[in-house]
């Protein structure tokens, strides 16, 4: 990528103590698809400049707010193009609002905002300023995924039967919010995560990966949300079951406080001619059965993969790509997409990511199992 | 074992054709605790007999129907003291009727009856009766499986949060009734399984496999059951939720439908200290990660094993004991109640297996999750 | 099986403390094709009776030794047909050959003798007294190892190239032996054991595996033999390498002092167009990867199976056959064997168990390590 | 980082059709310490500069030859201060003597050099010229590798015993070189890849990965190299035996013709008190098994890890990180150093990466392998 082909990019959020913002940055950079030219890194001033130099940020481009950072570089011929936010989830729809204003395009953590007022704001915010707007639901960045979408889009296992997700986390088995660690603090806290706790956080990736191989989104949803860790404000386990159009079935647990698991999402997929599955912590595999035939294990890189899981695979099979490979893939689509809006084109049909109508569909999802839970397990339409 | 400690057993179904009854010859068998003295192994009389003639009975104690064998052999001096019932579920409750009004202990495969009624007409029966009622909920002979129900029971991984329990197979993913395949024929007309089909065939194992490791039932349950091929009068794929007292939940998913799976029973338990996992197509094999530490891979044989598993260990680590010899640990242990028995004495403590207390259970959750699906999904109590 | 139609079975060794005459005596009676008629199970004649006696022997048929048991059953027209000898290994011969000049069929554990010019002798003994003469190589007797076998003979994986095997344990790795444990003690001890330690007890299983399988027997051998237990007389780690006719090569490591094995034979064999690999504590399963195809999991009793590995399938797939029914397969293949023979008939061909000729190849490759390894890791022919 | 602390890298190799130039690239930007300003992508000045246009290299800096680029850019105030050699072998000592005699820093694939003579050359080049040199023997960057080296380093599972280490792949089991496939035809061809071919090209990280982990160096190998594929100049399996002072023993087997595999690299060290394991193909995770205690499974990020691992972590456990990320880790640390080394200094204890020596020590190991082999198959003495 010449350097002058690369996306100028700004970040909001992901300052110090931060997780999630250094893991944008390096799949920004992975591909050498952006160059990150500016940020207001924290909500604090002071934070935010000693975030900007520590990772070497121009201290002329180190803004001490978002509102200061998109007055700023709208002005500027080498101005940013497009706007990464990383904050706690409550910020997301003000944030991303106030960059559509400005004429920048948006990629965007998920859950893309706290309500389904704020998200079906967004998207007609997205549509009137004619910006691309991206929300890393970074799971569908693997190659294996795609092979997965792929093969359910074309037929390979028939019509669609049964669904079945989870994403299991131990990390807040304990109340480790209350020892001040950052992380928990917010996903814990309604004010910043929104309603959903587990179910937001993490669940709301499972919901959209099986969106996203499936090719579908359930027609209805019941749920049972639980803490379990005394005096927590939020879910931290959620049962959740799905009804697609044309009868096919799922369900969908995620659970914060399942020890033996450090990140356990995985899908498995059913239709009348064979089954899939696939797991995020062996991301390079998916399991494949054909009716009546033995199981089959498709690797990336590897033989009968279809070109949608070719076009983003970077090393030979057995060279493991990871969590960042995944999620950089979505950033290095989204530059492609960002890189034909600069000529006023389309990106190529193949260039896939999840936009702004995955992130409301996304909130509605986190929004109905709220609602299903509290009306004690009632089944809650989606759309 | 001498062959006069023998329990001299006979059995009802399991003839030609048949899948479970040659398990159970095989696991009353393997210990060498048993004796199969006659049978009326098909009520079809002259299938019964070649049946009898091919296993090597003793053509005079086979018999052409189990009213006319149990009258026999109550006469002898040498007669069977225990039955196996081995036939589709319809004929449980009338055959298990008339062994215990003829005085005989009873083996019964699960579910126990396809009735409620049925179920606790046979609780009080055996009461009346005063005979062994043991039923072949035969994945709690694992010993890896007694080694979860120890682990829990004695706090290793502190209060219970969160189950869950799934048993997937893929065999009857197309129409196999219609081929004319025995097993499948039965397994799918309600008339001979009850209302219940991969909920009653198999999610009633998962459901006391759940409850066996937990040592608990739950009040509630709420079940969606699907029937996916066409013409089938039975669900064959049903998702349910668990209410435990206390506050725990639980997930069970259970299909026939699931390509890729042979018979894949798996169990996951999380408390407020721990976690544990166990899969049936690895029995040998449990998972369990302790708070805040690596997970630990504890195998039959192995170090760190409580009593509860080493006493139903034959061979050593390594030599792995698969599904007939965790079906025999079921008859194992029943043979010790039987000879305990004759001498008017109740087996030592250590002896467990399931009995028609556990039946009931299962028949209730069968009968509940048919109600809860017909209901719309609504939670039903389950005692 | 009728009870007239069991093959007589008498038992040399096996008492109390020991570990596989157990595993003998279920394996014969698992597929109810043995009575265990008479026993001398133990060179201690009071230990002899006594393990007779907890086994439910006919007192009047436990014998104080074996050459007793011969003179008296031979005589008895209800007399055992055959003999399992399961003694530690330098008493292989002595009985065999006392079995044979009685007129015994044989059941012989591995290995065979503890030197060549015995078991060369025995050849000669068994053919001359045209009697059955089974070496119990037990993992030969897996279903997915017989289908490994049948995909490497019809030219499923191509022309041989390379051969992996390894067989580990840990159960030697600190000096068990010195604390009087029965098991180890015998085999640490060269005057009962042979020379061979690891390379003895688990090395000929490995090698056995490696040459049924592949079809062929290596025509050179090296060997690294190594004692890392301080004072122990054998060695407990054996590294071997392996050249076959026709320019194919392998590697085999047998441990005895492997921490983390339990009892991990495995094995893995490529050709010129394909690849196969399968492990002992997962017996249900055979990797086979077809030249530029994904890899794919053939199991038990699943699609995709030849004939050879079918007609030794009990359960169905998912329902896992362990060590147990492995060994109990060796049992069933002989038993059709000697029925045969009863009528003067040869097997069915497609009857198939290791017999004395794989007990000769087993000595032999033991003799050639030792010697290899003791001149300084040289090539020794095989054949 | 900031821009300014980014080390000035230059490429020679790595141009289009390469594939391990491009890995060289994403590693050295991953975590921002390197910014590539110049490179001779290729030997072949129009294809060099045809390359340095598609990733976006500034045309005045991008060189027709690897002499013009080192006479060029140790002019510049802003030259680059350190060379990636991404050649095919042949290229590397050259190319290495003279970035060394112009000044620079050296950042050299594996294996070093073609002989040891040249290997040995390099040694006392670096050291006079006293610049860094770097190979990139990139396994030794996995968090769980340097865990594995840490714990055996402390002595974890005690006075070492086994080492078995293999590396297998399938991609060249038929004559893919003779398809003009670029990759396969400059690693079998003798001139470009030196004598070694699947003993040089993987065989090598194999035995990289076992000094890392065990903290020694053989004394002794004997190898049997065999060439499958009909007209291939080198070796395509490595069988090899390995003798370390002390009298630890291992076995290294190295194929490209072993279908099923894709990059399984594969280490297993046993101690007097415990056992590790661990595979490329699933590099986060650890296997360790404490002597008389359940195995443990390690993984990057969760509970149990020394600082060694932990340093060099940069997502959460679960988040995995692959193969990038492990040669990316190999960057960072030479970056460390190389910052170090501007201000004169050395850089800290902890900072570790493969140097000129491990590169020695690989070259004399295939130099070793490739002589025992042509004499018979005969133990050579390593050092």
């Amino acid at each position: 990528m010449a350097a002058t082909g690369c996306v100028r990019l700004g970040m909001v959020g992901g300052g110090q103590g931060a997780f999630i913002g250094a893991v944008h940055r390096i799949a920004a950079r992975l591909d050498d698809s952006y160059v990150l030219v500016c940020g207001a890194l924290s909500s604090d001033a002071n934070r935010a400049h000693a975030s900007a130099a520590e990772i070497g940020l121009d201290p002329a481009r180190s803004y001490g707010s978002y509102t200061e950072m998109f007055a700023a570089e709208r002005t500027r011929s080498d101005g940013m193009e497009a706007v990464a936010i990383v904050t706690p989830n409550h910020l997301h729809y003000p944030v991303a609002r106030a960059a559509l204003h400005a004429g920048f395009h948006v990629i965007c953590d998920k859950p893309l905002a706290t309500s389904v007022v704020e998200a079906d704001a967004l998207v007609q915010l997205a549509a009137d300023a004619d910006r691309i707007f991206a929300v890393t639901y970074n799971y569908s960045g693997y190659p294996m995924v795609r092979q997965a979408r792929a093969m359910v889009a074309r037929g390979d296992i028939g019509a669609l039967r049964v669904v079945q997700v989870e994403y299991a986390q131990s990390w807040l088995a304990g109340p480790l919010e209350a020892t001040g660690q950052k992380q928990a603090a917010w996903r814990t806290d309604p004010s910043q995560a929104g309603s959903g706790g587990a179910i937001g956080d993490i669940g709301s990736h499972a919901f959209h990966l099986a969106c996203f191989v499936s090719g579908r989104v359930p027609e209805q949803i019941l749920a049972d949300l639980s803490t379990f860790v005394a005096g927590r404000k939020v879910d931290d386990n959620a049962h959740v079951m799905l009804r697609f159009a044309g009868g096919a079935r799922g369900m969908l647990w995620a659970s914060q406080v399942a020890h033996g698991h450090d990140n356990a999402l995985r899908l498995r997929v059913y239709g009348e001619n064979g089954g899939l599955e696939w797991a995020q912590e062996e991301p390079d595999r998916l399991w494949f059965t054909p009716s009546g035939q033995p199981r089959q294990l498709l690797t990336r890189g590897g033989p009968g993969l279809y070109p949608e899981a070719a076009r983003v695979t970077r090393v030979p099979a057995g060279h493991l790509e990871g969590y960042i490979e995944g999620f950089a893939t979505i950033y290095a689509e989204v530059a492609r997409a960002l890189r034909s809006a600069r000529e006023n084109a389309v990106a190529a049909p193949e260039v896939m990511f999840p936009t702004v109508m995955d992130g409301v569909c996304g909130v509605r999802f986190i929004d109905a199992c709220v609602k299903s839970s509290a009306a004690g397990v009632r089944w809650i339409d989606l759309q």
